[in-house]
């Protein structure tokens, strides 16, 4: 190590540090995260991402996006991910899947994951435009677990608030069945006795077990969420706690708990999992990201009915905790989010006739709306559109009953062709009245059959390009 | 929180004080490392520890362990283990297994799992027995793949040393034959070009397919130890490295590496892996290990054969390493280590008649002969041993040949009875005009079947027992 002054190394330096400024100003750099519940197709829409920028000068329909219509963009490159030790995001197995004969949807991803993108383009105006041919933004997608944000309000509860919370959801006739086992075995467990590790780990996996009836069977507030994911944590007692009941709470509420106890062992496994296992989340990850998108599957939460559509309605508003950054913000005591724009997107909108989308984007606002109202996204941008990340459906007519409307054709799962009218879509939440009368029924669409060199076709995937990159690559 | 002088506060914290220092003084808290290569016996010989000692004053036959011996032993339990983010051993399962009928051995562990007993006990001379009629002590057990410790040497070693390691490594005709797709595939791969994500994963792949055909065909000396058991790094880049060949190891000395291209990559993931996937795990969990066991299979790789033999050979050669403590040494530049205990244990001696148990040793000290010259085990006091954590044979004569000879008795894994003579186990390493002449065949025995409420048949477990806790329970 030389300590000697030698001024070409200076120059060097100095030539570095205005290169690095240089990047900086030029915004040259982009994390874009990518989530939504389990189902709500962030495989699909990061696969179709990718898809459409490496294809964007070949055979992706981009009409939207400024910088292709504008034909500015050079090339689109997939480069080595920045962060080792996350998994690679699987894009390659993603179109293997689409490309086999009969196409199958890609398998869905389980944790966080990455890619790197480098974006070649021309800039559209000013004076960079003679200093460099071309400008560089390098785009890194990162995909992770909605179910993890919903763990983010579990830091602003303690243990018997969160227990609460818990026995309020329980209040719904059907979870409350699928969680006869754990009410069972958790009613009869006696917190004040000795610490009983054994004892605890049954309850907790008949609590687990309930989780996984509770997503088997269409709902989306599950909680805590790596309990369903657990990863390398599984086996580790700190996933072996469960929320208590009302009369263990206030039994609770009025005693001191003793060192060792039952309950002692729940509290500090509920404390361990909200330092050790939320907080490092956000801290390591979140804390990165400069924009956001949020994928929501409406459509079958209507199929499923009404007990599930106030479920992702009040998961939704769990979740969105995480993007609203008001001064009393969890978030914001942690360090200083970055994030300064938001799409929510209704997924699938090839399930619904075309006249149907604008519903749908309605009926994703109706839902946002009482969480919106209740936050401050300071500073952030937020958007809803409806998008098909890889559309299955081509939208046609028939003449039903004397009238004309429109249809939609695809292959079902068996790889029989359908031809459907798959319903109205309702612009806002629908009543109690509503559901008692009719129900939901849309399709499930194969993916489509196309040549392997095509782009994905897809639904407004331009608008959300355009709305997540479109000002950073002007 | 009162910032108040309160005497009896002050009182209550020196209190506290003295009893943390009294704690400390008594050395009433040991933490057990329980490590071995795949195979080794570590989950039967953790099982059995624990059952020894639950069982210790009812069926527990543990002539050898002082405490028991001098009736001192009050009573030992099973507690909420420390750190909640680490795998519970599962002793219930295992138990399970081997009360089930038929009995079936315990499935083994694939990370790091732990258990904590609370052993209470009465000293047995000196002040304090009659200050506290009984004592404490707190024996946390750690169980981890010896696979990692054979990964500790790559901290010393560039990735261009490593790569030279390997290729002797691979200058075995059988493992050169197992390799034979990775090596086409290595061989063909142009590091100077720009860095291909997909590409690299390719080889990475058929180098861990590599390994993996290794384990099966019963090598133990597998790099880098998480290949085999990834764990939540499966599909991160970090796992994407590999060895490289001699002339692309000379290319390399000569040239200067381009960033992005193959070869960066490659270097940067090795780099990784040192910092973020080895030295972590020394950092968090094996600075805080007061001693430990060293489970070492000696009689499946005579079974295999010579080439087998010396692998294990230098995998403890390898392994050794991590408790040689000599000023050069790695481990005390990254912390100052604690283990003063080291006992290897040569596993599943129930598998050769009693007569040839002193053999086994006596061949595992021949074995850690050369390592132990080349180290200086500073501090540390070793010992090696022959057990059975759970033994699944019975001794016995018979005459064969007009001779009166010690045979085993117990069952094959199909439950047939069987009896035979294993055959001789030699004293030390065989030489190659051994290996040519004859080959071994010791069996494998199904567990024993026993009544469930008696501890675990074992063979020295006892002597074990009084080496590890002998001294910190008197």
């Amino acid at each position: 190590m030389k300590k000697l002054l030698n001024t070409s190394h200076i120059i060097e330096k100095v030539k570095h540090n205005v290169k690095v400024t240089g990047a900086r100003i030029a915004d040259r750099h982009l994390n874009l995260a990518v989530t939504g519940l389990s189902g709500s197709g962030k495989t699909a829409f990061i696969t179709s991402i990718v898809n459409q920028l490496l294809e964007a000068n070949e055979t992706a329909e981009l009409p939207f996006f400024s910088v292709v219509r504008e034909e500015r963009l050079i090339g689109v490159k997939r480069e080595a991910q920045p962060n080792l030790s996350l998994r690679r995001f699987a894009y390659e197995q993603a179109m293997q899947a689409l490309n086999a004969s009969p196409p199958t949807w890609p398998e869905s991803t389980t944790g966080i994951s990455q890619v790197r993108l480098h974006i070649r383009y021309r800039k559209n105006s000013g004076l960079s435009r003679y200093i460099s041919e071309d400008t560089k933004l390098t785009l890194d997608i990162t995909d992770y677990p909605g179910e993890w944000l919903l763990d983010l309000p579990l830091l602003e509860m303690d243990f018997l608030a969160w227990s609460e919370h818990c026995e309020s959801e329980l209040q719904s006739p059907e979870r409350h069945e699928l969680a006869s086992d754990f009410l069972i075995a958790r009613d009869a467990l006696d917190l004040d006795a000795e610490g009983d590790e054994l004892g605890l780990k049954h309850v907790a996996k008949l609590y687990t077990d309930y989780l996984h009836k509770c997503r088997g069977a269409g709902f989306q507030l599950l909680q805590p969420g790596r309990f369903i994911l657990p990863g390398e944590l599984a086996g580790a007692p700190v996933l072996d706690f469960f929320p208590l009941s009302a009369p263990q709470i206030e039994g609770l509420a009025q005693n001191r708990k003793r060192k060792g106890s039952n309950q002692d062992l729940l509290f500090r496994r509920y404390e361990h999992y909200q330092e050790q296992v939320v907080k490092p989340f956000y801290v390591e990850h979140f804390k990165r990201f400069d924009r956001q998108v949020v994928l929501v599957d409406c459509l079958s939460a209507l199929n499923y009915g009404k007990a599930h559509f106030d479920d992702l309605q009040r998961a939704l508003n769990w979740l969105l905790t995480s993007f609203a950054y008001g001064k009393s913000n969890l978030l914001s005591r942690l360090f200083t989010p970055k994030i300064d724009k938001l799409i929510f997107a209704a997924s699938k909108a090839d399930h619904v006739t075309p006249d149907q989308q604008s519903n749908l984007v309605k009926l994703l606002d109706s839902m946002l709306h009482n969480a919106r109202k209740q936050m401050q996204f300071e500073g952030v941008s937020t958007e809803s559109t409806a998008i098909a990340a890889i559309r299955a459906s081509r939208a046609g007519r028939a003449e039903h009953a004397g009238q004309d409307m429109q249809i939609l054709q695809g292959t079902d799962a068996d790889g029989k062709p359908i031809r459907l009218f798959p319903g109205d879509v309702p612009a806002k939440c629908p009543d109690s009245q509503f559901w008692r009368q009719q129900g939901f029924d849309f399709p499930r669409f194969a993916p489509p059959v196309r040549e392997e060199s095509h782009a994905l076709p897809h639904i407004r995937m331009d608008r959300v390009l355009e709305f997540i990159l479109g000002d950073k690559i002007r």
